[in-house]
């Protein structure tokens, strides 16, 4: 699987377009490191500078997922849905 | 344009695939932050974060780039090819 077919867009609706969100993808091809080990430890440093940035976002607007495929591919998404207020 | 657009494949070149990479995608869709100085100010972060779980990446390995499209939606796209060694 190309490592760029991960950016192809999921979601159409309206709804989740219409809201202020930031969304990271952070994709690694590398032999040898099957369990993901590097971007499951990167989590949290993204995190932290999203937090740095983007101030009174709950826990709850901030989804994470890892996922590890074939041919060494992991990718980690974060999305973020930020306050209305800046 | 959806926001997601952007994570389409652009490149599909044998030779791209074949190395060891990195690939950060931010995107930001916020009213009012037409200039996209947040992911600009993000970036030196986000090469911090690298740099701690990558080493030994030459600067010429990295590229940035910022773009700001219509819609207020910002993208700040980081590639990274990686060293062999890890």
């Amino acid at each position: 699987m190309s490592l760029l077919n991960y950016f192809r867009p999921k979601r159409t609706s309206a709804a989740s377009h219409a809201k202020e969100r930031l969304q990271i993808i952070v994709a690694q091809r590398r032999r040898g490191d099957e369990r993901s080990d590097t971007l499951s430890a990167m989590e949290k440093d993204i995190l932290e500078v999203i937090r740095k940035y983007y101030i009174n976002i709950d826990s709850d607007a901030i989804s994470v997922q890892l996922e590890q495929n074939e041919d060494d591919l992991s990718v980690l998404e974060l999305n973020v849905t930020l306050p209305e207020d800046k």
